[in-house]
């Protein structure tokens, strides 16, 4: 494919550029045997909802999904009435990057940037903001949801303690939470915390629990930990068509991202690619890092002919408005891609 | 797991109970390398355009989703405005069996039963509606789409003449045509015919494609014939979270099914299986067949007693209200499977 | 204007051809003084609140809309959710004139026939369609709502055991109960019971209180008797538009249209019209009659050039397939109007 | 009722508090004659088309609808599919103040607000977000619309420079331009334009003619001047319940509203007294004026004790967060009314 070079690849446009964790192959193919009943009412469904509760060290439903905007439409449409108001960061995945996706099942939630650094929204712009929302005004959009990419989509992560300040003022006003953790797992290695602290325990009613970004092949997953906070999922998932007749295939690679911390050592490597390339740029004269790098993503300015020249050394990114430079690092990239970048960068800038 | 018994299994239940073709599962294994542009955007889904224009004789554009009811919802509302009515047979699985999905992808577009047998919408039916169906009164919903499932959901097919009468009928009224191929290989195996001769060469302008009941994994795809007639649909797709990221290997599987004609021998083994069903059952004095047997299913009327001995037997169906029983032929199922129905009966029946 | 001739006039065609009431028109210039708060914060409209509730003899909100399609539309959408069915009559205007208004708004909601006699759906069917429907199953739209049109279509008014026998069918399972009363004036005339008798006290959740066909201008309203069923209705509304700023003068025409009994006055003409036409007909031999008079409608099948010749002689009406006739009373037709059919259908037929 | 009192009114709450031009009650009394047919196809809707016609200098198709925000919501979905943006300023009414009403009806479309000053969506300031909002990108909300409000939530005027270079940068990006105006005789008053002139002359597709702020019943219009831009409105209003069925009587109210230039009287009388209030207020010191008085508004900071002196008073308006007085003037408010404010002011502040 054309994918496949003979020079060494540097390939960092994205994490779903990258390949399948072998281990969930094998998970289907373990699966493939006998036959199992529809639409989720199999074993393999039934064992992820306890594995999943055992993880999460709480009851939880999980509903496997097929992507990651389709988990967050879905969520914030099972949160927010249609005259709801959900805010999120400005540099949110929901509002920038999902087609109004979230608009379109919610029947017209309204998605509403509150700022903040680093793709974070942040808890007294919050506050502030829904001091003078209006709820309770028919017409005003009624505040229903506050969403928190982690990672955020620049590549910082969420302490606990904002994310639980950010729930607080969110519970105050009668708010849900929700968690867009496309790299949830890149989030949670760079914590050192429990799945169930960076989530239930800090205030977050639903989670969309990404996989695709780390490893994963065709899917993702909705986590409810509040289900009084989402009547009826189940049928807005089945009239959405999100709910696979073959189930058990899906609950079967969820089990294997989870098996014996496979998840986690994914998301480490993508991490720790990302420290391995900041400390070499950060020895370069003239890289500018717009975000701390904190999970898998890293974000530079450089003037325009190095941007130029990076792509003429065969390095792979994605490249955006204002001379800025994007750089995701796969669960399975290799340190040879890194030191590609750091390489070309030294030639051209020195340091 | 639960569904893997000691003693021989006999499961009618449906066939999206079934295993997975090997093949698409070896299929993953070789798409699993290397890095490919997310979205679409790789050479997977650009060789898939290129063999299911060959394979269609026309130039067609292919989306692969994650389930039929997505494939015919999206096909619908991209047909059908929110003010449209779509014709469907009573059976059809779109309005029996989808959860609203088509009415609220297209914003509110009215199903609309039009009778005939054994699953199937019947042609003067259909021309008598729209004689009085109001085209061009603000007031009435706008007549817009036929959709024909085929095979039905009573286990017929149409025959190519009855497709392009329906089809000569919605053209001639400005409709456009949607199949919900949800069991397309099973039809076409039926009247061997090549898939342009039972599709667009008949008149239809969008297939639901299905995979998932024919071996398939975690996806169908909708195959457009007429670009004119779904404005969009790339965007509507993405706005219903229906696009991988990681959609070579979507691509990869569908790529599979077709090779070597897979799909069509998959499709021939579960047919071959209803056949021997059928004609065992045809001995048995008191079996009432309630449709013919087209494709891969059976739908019987059994004295209540006679169904509690079937499922005493260990036989495992689907039992409907009216003392009907519904038996589906996996495309991995086996003559023994056959056979212990057809035992079980003539135990309670003689024959 | 156009419809202003000189030669005496004889319109059929429907209730909404007709004039306003002056008594409302007279209502807007004594509302028309000094200043009041918008959207329903303002005198007229809390007076209007306690002035229904008293002539329902029970708390009561009421919401004035646009139109009668509002009214229904946004009162089924408040009921059923967007996966559940509402069942109806199958010549009922939601279903057949409303250009799929439920549907959009509820964000699919599906309307489901449920078949009866001269436009009533029948207590014991829709019994039997419950019972297979499929509450609980995921893939089956969720039966949600049940919608009577009193008076019917077709002219005939549900008898109070007729919406308590539907009603408690409908409880049973769950289900809300809705009434779009187009023409409620006219059925309670008919019934000469209480408002309260024909709503609440017989099961009925939410009306859709019918004023334009009755001598209303360009308005009608919702009245909730149960407003556990419909939460977030006033939100709903502005979110549709359908919330006046100056909503004193949509109050203003409600209070004058039930001041001393003005409504049932002006459905009680219309009713007497259509007796005194019926009486008129029932002695033409070959008119045949297609639904019991009960309202202010009539249904007449009649030979083509018959038809042809009412409408030389220069009476209005609707002319519908299959030779059909309908007759639509206005509370302000007159005995000349009626006497015209009469003698133009004598001439032609004897008798 | 409650808002008559004895004591000298001075209501500067909305210019939806006040009275209905006895014009248009006159015009409802002598259109209440003989009969009409129902949906618009009566004499005085199609009069309504024509004299529309003429004061726009161009065929237009007007559609009279119920509420302002309906025929913003209804306009901007019928310009806009459901994964596209839509343009406004921050302070724009159908994104502060219409509870979802665009995203709902649109199925999603998503309000993003563009600075400016004084409530105007300013021009480099759309051409520069225009520039990276990722046209044809299938993750990002597509540009659909421009929607300016004339006159703006703060009182100001787009100048027909403005509004030209708006649509100019508009139309170069393909997308469509649409005008809230709810207060647009005032605008236009202002300006000293011809209607062409403020609409589609400067690029104009569709408009919402305001009339409910300026003298107006219950009701206000879609005029559209760019027909194929909005295929299906009918069909999409009826489906909304925004057709009358006495469609007479809306069409006569517009009819009187523009005869004799009654609209732009009432206008210039609202924006009269806007003047003096202005030319007294700028007399008295401590008084901040926050946008120019173009209009009927005025916004002014004030020492919070002075806005509780106001409301002592007697004065009635809306205080908004952070020590603001919004004043409105209506067509019939008073300058003795005028003159409590600043004698008010002037008491507490001098000048």
């Amino acid at each position: 494919m054309d994918d496949q070079k003979t020079k060494p690849e540097a390939d960092f446009r994205s994490d779903n550029t990258g390949r399948v964790a072998p281990e969930l192959l094998e998970a289907l193919v373990r699966a493939n045997s006998g036959t199992a009943f529809g639409y989720g009412a199999d074993e393999w469904t039934a064992r992820l909802q306890r594995r999943f509760s055992e993880l999460f060290e709480t009851a939880v439903a999980v509903y496997p999904v097929a992507t990651g905007t389709a988990a967050n439409a879905l969520s914030l449409a099972a949160l927010s009435p249609s005259f709801g108001a959900v805010y999120c960061a400005p540099e949110a995945h929901v509002i920038t990057a999902e087609a109004n996706a979230a608009g379109f099942f919610s029947g017209g939630a309204k998605l509403t940037p509150v700022a903040g650094a680093h793709g974070k929204l942040q808890c007294e712009a919050l506050a502030a903001t829904l001091e003078v929302a209006g709820a309770g005004q028919a017409h005003r959009s009624q505040p229903a949801v506050v969403t928190l990419t982690q990672a955020t989509e620049l590549g910082a992560v969420y302490t606990l303690d904002e994310v639980r300040a950010i729930a607080a003022v969110a519970k105050a006003h009668g708010l849900k939470m929700h968690m867009d953790g496309a790299r949830f797992a890149n989030a949670l290695v760079r914590l050192g915390c429990s799945p169930a602290e960076l989530t239930w325990r800090s205030g977050v009613d639903v989670l969309s629990f990404g996989v695709t970004k780390n490893g994963g092949l065709l899917g993702d997953a909705i986590v409810v930990f509040n289900p009084a906070a989402v009547t009826a999922l189940p049928n807005q998932l089945r009239r959405a068509g999100l709910v696979w007749s073959k189930m058990r295939f899906a609950a079967a690679q969820l089990l294997a991202y989870v098996e014996d911390e496979l998840w986690l050592r994914m998301a480490a490597a993508a991490n720790a690619l990302a420290q391995r390339l900041a400390a070499g740029l950060s020895r370069i004269p003239g890289v500018e890092l717009l975000a701390p790098v904190e999970a898998n993503e890293l974000f530079l300015r450089l003037p325009g002919p190095v941007i130029d020249g990076l792509e003429r050394d065969g390095i792979r990114f994605y490249r955006r408005p204002g001379n800025i430079v994007r750089l995701v690092c796969r669960f399975d990239a290799t340190a040879a891609e890194a030191d590609a970048v750091i390489a070309s960068l030294r030639r051209q800038l020195g340091g």
